[in-house]
Protein backbone atom coordinates (compact mmCIF):
# COMPACT_ATOMS: atom_id res chain seq x y z
CA UNK A 1 0.00 0.00 0.00
CA UNK A 2 1.51 3.29 -0.45
CA UNK A 3 -0.29 6.41 1.30
CA UNK A 4 1.06 9.87 -0.01
CA UNK A 5 0.09 12.74 1.83
CA UNK A 6 0.43 16.85 1.01
CA UNK A 7 0.93 19.29 2.91
CA UNK A 8 2.93 22.53 3.67
CA UNK A 9 4.75 20.93 6.58
CA UNK A 10 6.29 18.07 5.21
CA UNK A 11 9.10 18.12 8.22
CA UNK A 12 5.97 17.77 10.85
CA UNK A 13 5.89 14.18 9.85
CA UNK A 14 9.47 13.24 9.92
CA UNK A 15 8.86 12.64 13.85
CA UNK A 16 6.15 10.03 13.16
CA UNK A 17 7.00 8.41 10.45
CA UNK A 18 10.60 7.77 11.29
CA UNK A 19 9.39 5.89 14.30
CA UNK A 20 7.95 3.01 15.72
CA UNK A 21 5.08 0.87 14.19
CA UNK A 22 5.26 3.15 10.54
CA UNK A 23 8.39 3.04 10.48
CA UNK A 24 9.09 -1.04 10.66
CA UNK A 25 5.97 -1.44 8.27
CA UNK A 26 7.58 0.36 5.78
CA UNK A 27 11.37 -1.10 6.17
CA UNK A 28 9.37 -4.43 5.78
CA UNK A 29 8.03 -3.00 2.59
CA UNK A 30 3.98 -3.63 3.96
CA UNK A 31 3.58 0.24 3.43
CA UNK A 32 5.44 3.17 1.90
CA UNK A 33 4.78 6.84 2.56
CA UNK A 34 5.31 9.72 0.15
CA UNK A 35 5.29 13.32 2.12
CA UNK A 36 4.65 15.93 -0.59
CA UNK A 37 4.72 19.79 0.07
CA UNK A 38 2.02 20.55 -2.95
CA UNK A 39 3.85 23.89 -2.74
CA UNK A 40 6.36 22.59 -5.20
CA UNK A 41 3.71 22.16 -7.84
CA UNK A 42 2.52 25.74 -7.81
CA UNK A 43 2.58 27.83 -11.23
CA UNK A 44 2.39 31.13 -9.01
CA UNK A 45 5.67 32.93 -10.09
CA UNK A 46 6.07 33.38 -5.89
CA UNK A 47 5.07 29.67 -5.57
CA UNK A 48 1.82 30.78 -3.43
CA UNK A 49 -0.63 28.39 -2.48
CA UNK A 50 -3.38 30.41 -1.46
CA UNK A 51 -5.66 33.57 -2.07
CA UNK A 52 -8.18 35.91 -0.92
CA UNK A 53 -11.44 34.97 -0.53
CA UNK A 54 -14.30 36.28 -3.03
CA UNK A 55 -16.90 37.99 -1.41
CA UNK A 56 -14.49 39.31 0.96
CA UNK A 57 -14.22 37.99 5.19
CA UNK A 58 -10.90 37.23 6.74
CA UNK A 59 -8.61 34.28 6.49
CA UNK A 60 -6.49 32.78 3.26
CA UNK A 61 -7.79 29.76 0.83
CA UNK A 62 -6.18 26.90 -1.12
CA UNK A 63 -5.90 27.73 -4.61
CA UNK A 64 -6.80 24.57 -6.71
CA UNK A 65 -4.35 24.46 -9.03
CA UNK A 66 -1.14 23.19 -6.92
CA UNK A 67 -3.23 20.61 -5.35
CA UNK A 68 -4.95 18.88 -8.60
CA UNK A 69 -1.60 18.92 -10.38
CA UNK A 70 0.28 17.22 -6.96
CA UNK A 71 -2.50 14.70 -6.95
CA UNK A 72 -2.43 14.12 -10.82
CA UNK A 73 1.13 13.53 -10.69
CA UNK A 74 0.51 11.04 -7.47
CA UNK A 75 -2.17 9.08 -9.29
CA UNK A 76 0.45 8.32 -11.68
CA UNK A 77 2.09 5.83 -9.51
CA UNK A 78 -0.18 3.57 -9.02
CA UNK A 79 -2.91 1.59 -12.03
CA UNK A 80 -6.12 2.30 -10.31
CA UNK A 81 -8.19 5.25 -8.76
CA UNK A 82 -6.62 6.31 -5.67
CA UNK A 83 -9.12 7.37 -3.09
CA UNK A 84 -7.97 11.15 -2.29
CA UNK A 85 -9.19 12.49 1.21
CA UNK A 86 -9.40 16.18 2.25
CA UNK A 87 -8.75 16.10 5.92
CA UNK A 88 -11.29 18.56 6.74
CA UNK A 89 -13.59 19.73 9.97
CA UNK A 90 -16.73 19.54 7.60
CA UNK A 91 -15.83 15.93 6.96
CA UNK A 92 -17.44 12.33 7.87
CA UNK A 93 -16.00 11.86 11.33
CA UNK A 94 -13.58 9.37 10.94
CA UNK A 95 -14.57 5.81 12.78
CA UNK A 96 -12.87 2.48 12.81
CA UNK A 97 -14.90 1.14 10.12
CA UNK A 98 -13.23 3.88 7.86
CA UNK A 99 -9.63 2.88 8.84
CA UNK A 100 -10.70 -0.56 7.63
CA UNK A 101 -12.25 0.45 4.37
CA UNK A 102 -8.97 2.59 3.97
CA UNK A 103 -6.72 -0.52 4.45
CA UNK A 104 -8.23 -2.44 1.45
CA UNK A 105 -7.25 0.09 -1.13
CA UNK A 106 -4.15 0.14 -2.69
CA UNK A 107 -3.51 3.98 -2.59
CA UNK A 108 -4.45 7.18 -0.53
CA UNK A 109 -3.64 10.32 -0.87
CA UNK A 110 -4.26 12.49 2.02
CA UNK A 111 -4.68 16.25 1.21
CA UNK A 112 -3.67 18.62 4.73
CA UNK A 113 -4.85 22.65 4.71
CA UNK A 114 -3.51 24.58 7.28
CA UNK A 115 -4.98 27.84 8.80
CA UNK A 116 -6.52 28.54 5.34
CA UNK A 117 -9.71 27.01 3.65
CA UNK A 118 -10.18 25.12 0.57
CA UNK A 119 -11.11 26.21 -2.54
CA UNK A 120 -14.62 24.57 -3.34
CA UNK A 121 -13.75 23.32 -6.61
CA UNK A 122 -11.31 21.31 -4.87
CA UNK A 123 -13.78 19.03 -3.28
CA UNK A 124 -15.97 18.82 -6.00
CA UNK A 125 -14.04 17.63 -8.28
CA UNK A 126 -10.61 16.56 -6.98
CA UNK A 127 -11.68 14.67 -3.19
CA UNK A 128 -13.32 11.07 -3.02
CA UNK A 129 -13.83 11.37 1.02
CA UNK A 130 -13.67 14.33 3.41
CA UNK A 131 -13.01 13.09 6.49
CA UNK A 132 -12.86 15.01 10.07
CA UNK A 133 -10.93 12.89 12.79
CA UNK A 134 -13.15 14.62 15.97
CA UNK A 135 -15.21 17.26 16.95
CA UNK A 136 -12.20 19.51 18.28
CA UNK A 137 -10.23 22.26 15.89
CA UNK A 138 -6.99 21.88 14.84
CA UNK A 139 -4.51 24.11 13.15
CA UNK A 140 -4.21 21.79 9.73
CA UNK A 141 -4.72 18.14 8.73
CA UNK A 142 -1.49 17.09 9.16
CA UNK A 143 -1.68 15.38 12.84
CA UNK A 144 -5.52 13.94 11.19
CA UNK A 145 -3.30 12.53 8.47
CA UNK A 146 -0.95 10.58 11.00
CA UNK A 147 -3.95 9.32 13.06
CA UNK A 148 -5.13 7.97 9.30
CA UNK A 149 -1.21 6.42 8.09
CA UNK A 150 -1.39 5.09 11.36
CA UNK A 151 -4.54 3.31 12.53
CA UNK A 152 -4.46 2.15 8.29
CA UNK A 153 -0.72 0.95 8.82
CA UNK A 154 -0.98 -1.47 11.88
CA UNK A 155 -4.24 -3.14 10.23
CA UNK A 156 -2.39 -4.00 7.27
CA UNK A 157 -1.19 -7.79 7.48
CA UNK A 158 2.27 -8.28 8.79
CA UNK A 159 2.55 -4.46 10.48
CA UNK A 160 1.90 -5.59 13.55
CA UNK A 161 4.48 -8.07 15.70
CA UNK A 162 1.69 -9.72 17.69
CA UNK A 163 -0.75 -10.71 14.78
CA UNK A 164 -3.85 -11.17 17.78
CA UNK A 165 -2.97 -7.46 18.75
CA UNK A 166 -5.20 -5.86 16.36
CA UNK A 167 -8.38 -8.05 16.95
CA UNK A 168 -8.30 -7.48 20.41
CA UNK A 169 -8.39 -4.27 20.91
CA UNK A 170 -11.24 -1.70 22.38
CA UNK A 171 -13.28 -0.64 19.26
CA UNK A 172 -12.52 -4.00 17.27
CA UNK A 173 -14.18 -6.70 19.99
CA UNK A 174 -16.83 -3.57 20.40
CA UNK A 175 -16.67 -3.57 24.32
CA UNK A 176 -14.00 -1.40 26.03
CA UNK A 177 -10.88 -3.31 27.51
CA UNK A 178 -11.11 -5.10 30.82
CA UNK A 179 -8.38 -3.99 33.73
CA UNK A 180 -5.27 -4.97 33.05
CA UNK A 181 -2.82 -5.60 36.25
CA UNK A 182 0.91 -6.32 36.30
CA UNK A 183 3.73 -6.50 39.02
CA UNK A 184 3.85 -5.77 41.79
CA UNK A 185 0.90 -7.49 43.59
CA UNK A 186 0.91 -4.11 45.58
CA UNK A 187 1.95 -0.82 44.66
CA UNK A 188 1.49 2.02 47.47
CA UNK A 189 -0.79 -0.07 49.22
CA UNK A 190 -3.06 -0.73 46.05
CA UNK A 191 -3.10 -4.67 45.51
CA UNK A 192 -4.05 -6.23 42.56
CA UNK A 193 -7.88 -8.20 42.44
CA UNK A 194 -7.32 -11.58 44.29
CA UNK A 195 -9.13 -13.35 41.41
CA UNK A 196 -5.95 -12.80 38.83
CA UNK A 197 -3.58 -14.26 41.44
CA UNK A 198 -6.00 -17.53 41.70
CA UNK A 199 -4.76 -19.35 38.46
CA UNK A 200 -8.13 -20.22 37.94
CA UNK A 201 -8.35 -19.15 34.06
CA UNK A 202 -12.31 -19.77 33.21
CA UNK A 203 -13.12 -17.35 36.47
CA UNK A 204 -10.78 -15.00 35.05
CA UNK A 205 -12.07 -14.96 31.80
CA UNK A 206 -15.36 -14.41 33.11
CA UNK A 207 -13.92 -11.95 35.67
CA UNK A 208 -12.71 -10.11 32.58
CA UNK A 209 -15.49 -10.37 30.50
CA UNK A 210 -17.95 -8.87 33.09
CA UNK A 211 -15.56 -6.00 34.06
CA UNK A 212 -15.35 -5.02 29.63
CA UNK A 213 -19.15 -4.78 29.73
CA UNK A 214 -18.67 -3.07 33.62
CA UNK A 215 -16.88 -0.42 32.09
CA UNK A 216 -18.63 -0.31 28.72
CA UNK A 217 -21.79 0.03 29.90
CA UNK A 218 -20.61 2.84 32.43
CA UNK A 219 -18.46 4.94 29.98
CA UNK A 220 -20.38 3.86 26.19
CA UNK A 221 -23.60 2.37 26.55
CA UNK A 222 -23.69 3.02 23.15
CA UNK A 223 -21.39 0.69 22.02
CA UNK A 224 -23.38 -1.97 24.13
CA UNK A 225 -26.10 -1.93 20.72
CA UNK A 226 -24.43 -4.16 18.72
CA UNK A 227 -22.80 -6.78 20.95
CA UNK A 228 -23.81 -10.22 21.12
CA UNK A 229 -24.55 -11.22 24.63
CA UNK A 230 -25.50 -15.02 26.20
CA UNK A 231 -27.86 -15.01 29.04
CA UNK A 232 -25.66 -14.90 31.86
CA UNK A 233 -24.01 -12.15 30.35
CA UNK A 234 -27.11 -10.11 29.70
CA UNK A 235 -28.58 -10.97 33.39
CA UNK A 236 -25.19 -9.59 35.02
CA UNK A 237 -25.76 -6.08 32.74
CA UNK A 238 -29.30 -6.20 33.51
CA UNK A 239 -28.55 -5.82 37.61
CA UNK A 240 -25.88 -3.25 37.10
CA UNK A 241 -28.32 -1.49 35.76
CA UNK A 242 -30.81 -1.85 38.17
CA UNK A 243 -28.16 -1.36 40.77
CA UNK A 244 -27.58 2.06 39.46
CA UNK A 245 -31.11 3.30 39.13
CA UNK A 246 -31.63 2.24 42.77
CA UNK A 247 -28.39 3.99 44.25
CA UNK B 1 1.06 27.44 30.30
CA UNK B 2 2.72 24.01 30.17
CA UNK B 3 2.09 20.64 28.64
CA UNK B 4 4.37 17.77 29.87
CA UNK B 5 4.28 14.97 27.85
CA UNK B 6 5.22 11.50 28.63
CA UNK B 7 5.89 8.73 26.33
CA UNK B 8 8.40 6.37 25.15
CA UNK B 9 8.76 8.01 21.85
CA UNK B 10 9.90 11.67 22.56
CA UNK B 11 11.14 11.74 18.87
CA UNK B 12 7.88 11.27 17.42
CA UNK B 13 7.26 14.82 18.67
CA UNK B 14 10.08 16.99 17.13
CA UNK B 15 8.74 17.37 13.77
CA UNK B 16 5.34 18.58 15.57
CA UNK B 17 6.42 20.45 18.07
CA UNK B 18 9.18 22.17 16.15
CA UNK B 19 7.12 23.45 13.17
CA UNK B 20 4.01 25.67 12.61
CA UNK B 21 1.79 27.27 15.77
CA UNK B 22 3.27 24.78 18.10
CA UNK B 23 7.01 26.31 18.24
CA UNK B 24 5.76 29.48 17.12
CA UNK B 25 3.74 29.86 20.18
CA UNK B 26 6.70 28.29 22.25
CA UNK B 27 9.05 30.60 21.09
CA UNK B 28 6.43 33.89 21.86
CA UNK B 29 6.54 32.03 25.65
CA UNK B 30 2.77 31.32 25.50
CA UNK B 31 3.38 27.76 26.02
CA UNK B 32 6.26 25.47 26.68
CA UNK B 33 6.47 21.66 26.19
CA UNK B 34 8.44 19.19 27.99
CA UNK B 35 8.73 15.76 26.57
CA UNK B 36 9.80 13.05 28.61
CA UNK B 37 10.78 9.23 28.18
CA UNK B 38 9.42 7.79 31.00
CA UNK B 39 12.06 4.94 30.77
CA UNK B 40 14.20 7.42 32.60
CA UNK B 41 12.14 6.82 35.30
CA UNK B 42 12.29 3.13 35.68
CA UNK B 43 13.97 1.38 38.62
CA UNK B 44 14.34 -1.73 36.98
CA UNK B 45 17.93 -2.83 36.69
CA UNK B 46 17.13 -3.20 32.91
CA UNK B 47 14.56 0.39 32.86
CA UNK B 48 11.80 -1.67 31.89
CA UNK B 49 8.59 -0.16 32.04
CA UNK B 50 6.49 -2.87 31.24
CA UNK B 51 5.60 -6.60 32.49
CA UNK B 52 3.23 -9.54 31.90
CA UNK B 53 -0.61 -9.10 32.74
CA UNK B 54 -1.61 -11.45 35.70
CA UNK B 55 -4.37 -13.12 35.09
CA UNK B 56 -1.82 -14.60 31.70
CA UNK B 57 -2.97 -13.64 28.35
CA UNK B 58 -1.04 -11.56 25.27
CA UNK B 59 0.06 -8.27 25.20
CA UNK B 60 2.14 -6.14 27.96
CA UNK B 61 1.30 -3.70 30.73
CA UNK B 62 2.66 -0.73 31.95
CA UNK B 63 4.25 -1.37 35.24
CA UNK B 64 2.71 1.52 37.66
CA UNK B 65 5.86 2.61 39.29
CA UNK B 66 7.66 5.07 36.52
CA UNK B 67 4.49 6.67 35.47
CA UNK B 68 4.31 7.53 39.32
CA UNK B 69 7.70 8.77 39.65
CA UNK B 70 7.60 10.77 36.53
CA UNK B 71 4.57 12.60 36.93
CA UNK B 72 5.11 13.61 40.33
CA UNK B 73 8.62 14.99 39.18
CA UNK B 74 6.62 17.01 36.85
CA UNK B 75 4.50 18.08 39.45
CA UNK B 76 6.92 20.11 41.35
CA UNK B 77 7.01 22.90 38.28
CA UNK B 78 4.29 24.67 39.18
CA UNK B 79 2.15 25.32 42.25
CA UNK B 80 -1.44 23.78 41.52
CA UNK B 81 -2.39 20.09 41.07
CA UNK B 82 -2.37 19.33 37.55
CA UNK B 83 -5.06 17.68 35.38
CA UNK B 84 -3.03 14.31 34.14
CA UNK B 85 -4.55 12.75 31.32
CA UNK B 86 -4.36 9.16 30.00
CA UNK B 87 -4.50 8.80 26.25
CA UNK B 88 -6.55 5.59 25.86
CA UNK B 89 -9.60 3.80 23.68
CA UNK B 90 -11.26 3.85 26.98
CA UNK B 91 -11.39 7.48 27.52
CA UNK B 92 -14.03 9.70 26.96
CA UNK B 93 -14.21 11.03 23.67
CA UNK B 94 -12.15 14.05 23.01
CA UNK B 95 -14.12 17.65 21.79
CA UNK B 96 -13.83 21.29 21.43
CA UNK B 97 -15.60 22.01 24.83
CA UNK B 98 -13.13 19.62 26.42
CA UNK B 99 -10.23 21.86 24.69
CA UNK B 100 -11.70 24.54 26.37
CA UNK B 101 -11.81 23.54 29.24
CA UNK B 102 -7.98 22.44 29.40
CA UNK B 103 -7.25 25.64 28.06
CA UNK B 104 -7.76 27.47 31.28
CA UNK B 105 -4.95 25.20 33.01
CA UNK B 106 -1.88 26.18 34.12
CA UNK B 107 -0.50 22.29 33.58
CA UNK B 108 -1.77 19.43 31.83
CA UNK B 109 0.38 16.32 32.07
CA UNK B 110 -0.76 13.82 29.30
CA UNK B 111 0.11 9.96 29.99
CA UNK B 112 0.67 8.08 26.38
CA UNK B 113 1.33 4.58 26.37
CA UNK B 114 2.11 2.19 23.18
CA UNK B 115 0.93 -1.05 22.08
CA UNK B 116 0.38 -1.93 25.98
CA UNK B 117 -2.37 -1.40 28.34
CA UNK B 118 -2.04 0.57 31.56
CA UNK B 119 -2.00 -0.45 35.00
CA UNK B 120 -5.50 -0.06 36.72
CA UNK B 121 -3.60 1.46 39.42
CA UNK B 122 -2.50 4.54 37.23
CA UNK B 123 -6.24 5.00 36.17
CA UNK B 124 -7.45 4.95 39.70
CA UNK B 125 -4.75 6.97 41.25
CA UNK B 126 -2.68 9.08 39.05
CA UNK B 127 -5.26 10.19 36.54
CA UNK B 128 -7.79 12.80 36.27
CA UNK B 129 -8.75 12.74 33.11
CA UNK B 130 -8.72 9.53 30.84
CA UNK B 131 -9.66 10.73 27.01
CA UNK B 132 -9.82 9.35 23.75
CA UNK B 133 -9.40 11.38 20.07
CA UNK B 134 -11.84 9.18 18.43
CA UNK B 135 -13.60 5.98 17.62
CA UNK B 136 -10.53 4.20 16.10
CA UNK B 137 -7.61 2.22 17.24
CA UNK B 138 -3.98 3.79 17.28
CA UNK B 139 -0.73 1.94 18.08
CA UNK B 140 -0.34 4.38 20.74
CA UNK B 141 -1.33 7.37 22.77
CA UNK B 142 1.44 10.04 20.99
CA UNK B 143 -0.90 11.27 18.05
CA UNK B 144 -3.71 12.16 20.40
CA UNK B 145 -1.24 13.70 23.00
CA UNK B 146 -0.66 15.48 19.38
CA UNK B 147 -3.99 16.62 18.80
CA UNK B 148 -4.53 17.95 22.25
CA UNK B 149 -1.78 19.85 22.74
CA UNK B 150 -1.99 21.98 19.31
CA UNK B 151 -6.01 22.12 20.00
CA UNK B 152 -5.23 23.45 23.58
CA UNK B 153 -2.73 25.82 22.16
CA UNK B 154 -4.21 27.65 19.53
CA UNK B 155 -7.11 28.60 21.90
CA UNK B 156 -4.21 30.15 23.74
CA UNK B 157 -4.37 34.38 23.87
CA UNK B 158 -2.27 35.40 21.00
CA UNK B 159 -1.32 31.85 19.61
CA UNK B 160 -2.99 32.52 16.65
CA UNK B 161 -1.55 35.01 14.79
CA UNK B 162 -5.13 36.86 13.18
CA UNK B 163 -7.42 36.81 16.93
CA UNK B 164 -10.39 36.26 15.01
CA UNK B 165 -9.72 32.64 13.42
CA UNK B 166 -10.61 30.62 16.74
CA UNK B 167 -14.05 32.20 16.90
CA UNK B 168 -15.17 31.92 13.41
CA UNK B 169 -14.14 27.65 12.54
CA UNK B 170 -16.28 25.27 12.67
CA UNK B 171 -17.01 23.51 15.97
CA UNK B 172 -17.00 27.41 17.21
CA UNK B 173 -19.68 28.77 15.65
CA UNK B 174 -22.23 25.46 16.02
CA UNK B 175 -21.99 25.15 12.10
CA UNK B 176 -20.10 23.98 9.23
CA UNK B 177 -18.14 26.49 7.34
CA UNK B 178 -19.80 27.90 3.77
CA UNK B 179 -18.21 27.24 0.93
CA UNK B 180 -15.23 29.05 0.24
CA UNK B 181 -13.77 30.23 -3.41
CA UNK B 182 -10.68 32.00 -4.43
CA UNK B 183 -8.92 32.44 -7.67
CA UNK B 184 -9.17 31.87 -10.91
CA UNK B 185 -12.78 32.69 -10.92
CA UNK B 186 -12.83 29.63 -13.62
CA UNK B 187 -10.81 26.80 -13.47
CA UNK B 188 -10.96 23.87 -15.44
CA UNK B 189 -14.59 25.07 -16.14
CA UNK B 190 -15.69 25.05 -12.46
CA UNK B 191 -16.97 28.76 -12.04
CA UNK B 192 -17.29 30.70 -8.84
CA UNK B 193 -20.80 31.30 -8.01
CA UNK B 194 -21.81 34.57 -9.04
CA UNK B 195 -22.86 35.96 -5.92
CA UNK B 196 -19.32 36.02 -4.80
CA UNK B 197 -18.52 38.14 -7.46
CA UNK B 198 -21.00 40.30 -7.33
CA UNK B 199 -19.90 42.79 -4.44
CA UNK B 200 -23.32 43.24 -2.68
CA UNK B 201 -22.17 42.13 0.72
CA UNK B 202 -25.11 41.77 2.43
CA UNK B 203 -26.64 39.19 -0.29
CA UNK B 204 -23.31 37.31 0.14
CA UNK B 205 -23.44 37.12 3.90
CA UNK B 206 -26.97 35.74 3.59
CA UNK B 207 -25.30 32.67 0.77
CA UNK B 208 -23.09 32.23 3.42
CA UNK B 209 -25.09 31.71 6.22
CA UNK B 210 -27.44 30.00 4.27
CA UNK B 211 -24.77 27.47 2.54
CA UNK B 212 -23.28 27.29 6.28
CA UNK B 213 -26.94 25.74 7.23
CA UNK B 214 -27.32 23.63 4.09
CA UNK B 215 -24.26 21.66 4.17
CA UNK B 216 -24.49 21.40 8.58
CA UNK B 217 -28.23 19.86 7.41
CA UNK B 218 -26.56 17.48 5.36
CA UNK B 219 -23.65 16.65 7.09
CA UNK B 220 -23.96 16.95 10.88
CA UNK B 221 -27.82 17.91 11.26
CA UNK B 222 -26.89 16.95 15.04
CA UNK B 223 -25.12 19.96 15.27
CA UNK B 224 -28.31 22.41 14.50
CA UNK B 225 -30.03 21.34 17.56
CA UNK B 226 -27.87 23.87 20.19
CA UNK B 227 -28.08 26.37 17.52
CA UNK B 228 -30.09 29.81 17.44
CA UNK B 229 -31.56 30.56 14.37
CA UNK B 230 -34.24 33.64 13.12
CA UNK B 231 -37.30 33.05 11.56
CA UNK B 232 -35.79 33.54 7.94
CA UNK B 233 -33.28 30.79 8.54
CA UNK B 234 -35.86 28.65 10.05
CA UNK B 235 -38.38 28.82 7.33
CA UNK B 236 -35.00 27.84 4.82
CA UNK B 237 -33.92 25.04 6.92
CA UNK B 238 -37.88 23.64 6.51
CA UNK B 239 -37.44 24.29 3.44
CA UNK B 240 -34.38 21.88 2.50
CA UNK B 241 -35.70 19.50 4.31
CA UNK B 242 -39.33 19.90 2.60
CA UNK B 243 -37.34 19.32 -0.69
CA UNK B 244 -35.14 16.54 0.25
CA UNK B 245 -38.69 14.67 1.74
CA UNK B 246 -40.15 14.80 -1.26
CA UNK B 247 -37.70 13.80 -3.95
Amino acid sequence: MNISILTLFPEMFTGVFGQSILNSAAEKGIVSFDVVNFRDYSKDKHQRVDDYPYGGGGGMVLTPQPMFDAVEDLKHRTSGEPRVVLLCPQGEVYTQQKAEEFAREEQLILLCGHYEGYDERIRQELVTDEVSIGDYVLTGGEIGAMAIADSVTRLLPGALGNETSAVTDSHSTGLLEHPHYTRPSEFRGMAVPDILLSGHHKNIETWRRREALRRTLERRPDMLENIQLDDEERSFLQNLKNEKESS
